[in-house]
């Protein structure tokens, strides 16, 4: 029986857990994912997040029902439904890509059970290289900054953008964060912070609105931050905000990085006008029902007029022009080897 | 007896009233202010907020000490107490000088009495003729976008750049407004987004790290914001996320004003490094305690781990080269008016 286990994922005696990300920081409950509504369900509702792991969740799921003795068929339409969860992180769609190759082979149950095991491990072999490539850039007493959350809760291995950060802490960098809450889900105040606290790595929480003050007074040396599609031309699409950093950067010349593994490259993908851009619902904004996790508390956590309009992408797109940097497991890449078709090799 | 009454504060019967401002837009709850520390409480809790509104505030509470007899020795202290409030915004200094001149004079209840009244009379005329100067700025069918609260809840009048959005669309030119929350204490998100749905302008509510992304959409025209306080050279201080904004406005060539009466120019402070920033407690960062106005709903409400350490400015400083105009009562000055020294004169 197939045993998984990474900071937010847990596959255990045939049943896939995960970890709820939308009680962090105050619990920490795992809950058992059946189905596939039960697990399309927990990413639309952040129950599950990042795009690594989303991707990871999706294949272990189809695992556990290839185990079940679920049917080619069934298998099919469980991953063209998963596919669809949500729309901007390019990472689902590539492993599920990957899980109907193995869908499509025999001996089904053995094909289905070892391509997920792949990308589990291959996720956390491709963080571990992502993050000496990306610490290779930080110098010592650098204060860094990140955007949402990049590390373990959000894919198998070490994170993204945070795995760097991470890593250059073992290193003794003697690095310091400065953590963007990332509103409106507060990804940075509540997951970001919380692994800060547990890697014992100094952090100071701020609101977005902060970080351009911030850059200005020269209190940012380098800004790291995830993706969750990059296109062809290196535009990418990341957390809402993310496009504000990267122009605040270039104003303050503040070096500006996105990691990434190449399973979020789209290589079909032209630019980043082509990326979908999921909207989610306005009571995100009027306040923080969805993904607190106190459900309760709604009618008291709502500030807006209830009858307030509301604009909510949950990404944005940040042009190649903005970037210093695209961190992948084959190492840094610049504007140059960008523009030279690096992506299209990665 | 004086009478008084604006949008957010009430002169009645001998007595300073004030609409609670952490309670809106749930509750529209007015209390009492008898004495100066509950004032300087409700300063500094944020029930009363707006350079503007926080010095009138002040005018009348030591109007309304005057009436009930206090001695001159006890006006004068009062007065220097009231003054320290709170560090940033200019107005309540500035308001306080005035008072204090009229402090010194005889016959001492009718001169402090007069002097309050003018005052708040005088606020209001600055309002209007900020909001004509400013409105004129504005084409049909603008899509606008402001930061914080500047309406008729930060001010004794109509407002300042909430105002001039006003009178736009009073003037029948089909503008609609994009809301910054303004975190931490959400000030967009629940005053502005509840006085634009009193006054039927369309608006969206959007989180701060949105404002960026729809720049680079075409979808903001123009940006209104206030101030706190004016340094000499066009330099200010407003509500922190104000710098960002102006960046992201100067990157994306969308005009950017600044709209405060004369009162929010300080001609003592030669640039905005001169210029105190208020820094306040952590945990308006960690969670939304403090200004929404439910202290029950605290221990829900904090989403980053309890140790998280936060930097927490109230305010920040956008250079005046950032800055398309100063909307002031005089008109709109320009760059060059300013380097010129508009503002001396003003």
């Amino acid at each position: 029986m197939l045993e998984l286990q990474s900071m937010s994922m847990r596959l255990h005696q045939g049943v896939l857990y995960l970890l709820d990300q939308t009680l962090l920081p105050h619990q920490q409950h795992w809950f058992a994912v059946p189905d596939v509504p039960s697990l399309v369900s927990a990413i639309q509702r952040l129950q599950v997040r990042g795009a690594p792991a989303i991707g990871i969740a999706a294949s272990l799921l189809l695992a556990v029902l290839a185990e079940q003795g679920h049917s080619r068929a069934q298998l099919q339409q469980a991953a063209q439904t998963l596919r669809a969860a949500r729309p901007t992180a390019v990472n689902l769609m590539n492993n599920i890509d990957t899980m109907l190759l193995a869908i499509g082979q025999e001996p089904l149950r053995e094909q289905v059970v070892a391509a997920a095991i792949q990308l589990f491990m291959q996720d956390v072999q491709l963080c571990a290289q992502l993050a000496e490539h990306g610490a290779a850039l930080v110098q010592p007493g650098e204060r860094l900054l990140t955007h949402c959350n990049t590390g373990g809760l959000a894919t198998a291995g070490v994170g993204t953008a945070l795995g760097v950060i991470a890593k250059a802490q073992q290193q003794g960098k003697s690095i310091s964060v400065w953590v963007d809450e990332t509103r409106p889900l507060l990804q940075g105040g509540r997951l970001t912070a919380w692994e800060l606290s547990q890697l014992s790595i100094p952090y100071q929480l701020i609101c977005d609105n902060m970080a351009g003050m911030l850059m200005a007074q020269g209190q940012v040396d380098r800004i790291f931050v995830g993706a969750d599609r990059i296109a062809a031309n290196g535009d990418f699409a990341n957390k809402v905000g993310t496009y504000s950093l990267a122009v605040l950067a270039q104003y303050h010349r503040v070096p500006f990085y996105v990691v990434a593994p190449s399973t979020t490259v789209d290589k079909t993908c032209p630019h980043g006008a082509a990326i979908p851009i999921e909207q989610r619902h306005g009571d995100e904004v009027r306040g923080m029902q969805g993904a607190i996790g106190v459900d309760g508390c709604y009618q008291q956590s709502r500030w807006a007029p209830v009858e307030s309009a509301v604009y909510n992408p949950a990404f944005d797109v940040t042009p190649a022009a903005l970037v210093t940097g695209w961190v992948l497991e084959q190492g840094v890449f610049s504007q140059a080897d960008i523009a030279a078709g690096a992506l299209a090799r990665a």
